[in-house]
């Protein structure tokens, strides 16, 4: 079934204690489509960059089954760019860079094809926007997930709290659900996060995994694959989304099951994409390797026990 | 069959943002013992105390099915003492007081009954005193599990590695394990660590849960249960470590297949010290009560996938 993908398009440049690359196909609506498209073929892309960006790549997101109508493309304005800079860790970095450029004054338009998606994922954009998106929608779509981050948290918290109240699937990091709730305990902060609106509510924790809970006290835990080397953690989070809602909208089945599988599915794609620069290592991936793939998270958290009282 | 344990039995002194204690009974050894007690009926311990210590809690140990002969009581001298402040976070806490007192001289003495022991766990103390227990031993017990801290790293590496070689299972943290192998990646870390001997090496991550890895390449991870609340995390690691090898001796089983299922055991236990100070949550736990806390675990991890090119 259809999957709507809002979110940026972009370069980046990134530097890591592994290498250093110059500006390369990014952004999270990029990261988004190719682990989204693996398990989907009728992607929709809702996204603008400007005339420097490379038409090479909007044909190599094309031919991934991506629906380009939606991406504008601004004459005589520039891409935008973010470049960063790796700690040893991995786990924290340094913005060395953020031009904005076309995503100043990105006003989302949704070409009518668009507009009776089944399934959405609203990328991490300015509220106001991923709002515009959805009141564009003619029919409520099955699905509706939403990326965000602490800072429209500190500027356009309203706003924020208005998108939240019209979707299905919020996934943040563990310290913005900190900051969204006001409770150090992930366990309360999701419930207080459920209660603004969101049927479910997907906890990021990087190299510590995700936790999704259900507004009936169900949780599940999907812990990330150890690797013996984290290559660059660029896009984790977004091929992580990508690959939830691309197997939700490929199984159309959104029971807690089944968004069970999908976070595994999800952090999967996340542990391919940290393997190699940008989308690399997840362009062509064969169904063989993401099921083994897939495998060695059930082999990691899966045991039997008999419990004496049963 | 029998579990030697050995370990510290102390006074500890404990500030939360919950709340604080005067002196209460603490120690490795002690969570160690009623979260192994609570599985397996053959305890051995050794350990010493001052004269001060309170003759109702080796009582309690005793009923508990906890045999005290080992436990050296050192009369005119005051046992160890160790008092901390846990911060907001509860994840970083400060010490502000360690008496060693009887540990300074500690001479760990094996009663006769003891140098059989099936299975041995040696709680975090100097690798000395952990090489002279086992130099007493007069059979090579099943499993030999052994938890240390980076302090012994820092001031006694060579006894340590010493102490390494002669053990099955190393239960360190993920900061211990960077430590002891230069390594930052937690995958490359336990390769090099299960090169100076031990056949298992647990990474103990906290609130991130905890990785069992083997010589052959087999990793398992269990989480950690999102609690609503973490009262007091003092002996949470010792608990765990108690689990893990009260399980393994209740069953007198070292496949890898098994420790799977100890250290989810272990994770239970660690989740009930957490909710109270002390060992207070331990004590009288019932079969029902456990039995739905390792529920509790199967639900958060176990799914099942089909695997499209199964």
């Amino acid at each position: 079934m259809s999957l709507l993908v809002v979110g940026t398009v972009a370069f980046d440049a990134i530097e890591t204690p592994f290498g250093k690359t110059d500006k390369i196909i990014g952004g999270a609506a990029t990261y988004i489509s190719h682990a989204a498209a693996y398990h989907t073929g009728d992607i929709q892309l809702v996204s603008v960059v400007g005339d420097d960006f490379p038409e090479d790549a909007i044909k190599s997101m094309e031919r991934n089954g991506v629906n380009t109508e939606g991406l504008q493309i601004k004459q005589g304005e520039k891409s935008f760019f973010w470049s960063g800079r790796y700690h040893n860790d991995m786990n924290s970095r340094d913005t060395l860079v953020t031009e904005l450029n076309v995503l100043e004054n990105f006003d989302p338009v949704l070409p009518e094809s668009y507009k009776t998606a089944d399934y959405v994922l609203l990328g991490n954009l300015t509220p106001a926007v991923q709002i515009r998106v959805l009141e564009q929608m003619k029919e409520r779509p099955k699905l509706i997930a939403m990326d965000t981050m602490n800072f429209w948290m500190d500027v356009a918290m309203d706003d924020l709290k208005k998108a939240i109240a019209m979707i299905d699937v919020l996934t943040i990091n563990d310290e913005e659900a900190r900051q969204l709730s006001g409770e150090y305990s992930l366990v309360k902060a999701a419930k207080k996060i459920l209660e603004m609106g969101p049927s479910y509510l997907v906890i990021k924790k990087g190299e510590h995994g995700a936790l999704l809970f259900d507004q009936n006290g169900h949780v599940f835990f999907a812990p990330a694959l150890p690797l013996e080397e984290v290559f660059d953690p660029t896009g984790a989070g977004d091929s992580f989304a990508g690959g939830f809602m691309g197997y939700i909208a490929a199984t159309g089945d959104t029971s807690f099951e089944n968004l069970k599988r999908a976070i595994i599915v999800g952090s999967a794609m996340a542990s391919f994409t940290v393997e190699k620069f940008g989308v690399e290592r997840l362009k062509g991936l064969s169904d063989v390797e993401v099921d083994a793939r897939i495998q060695k998270f059930v082999d990691l958290v899966q045991f039997e026990i008999d419990l004496t009282t049963a």
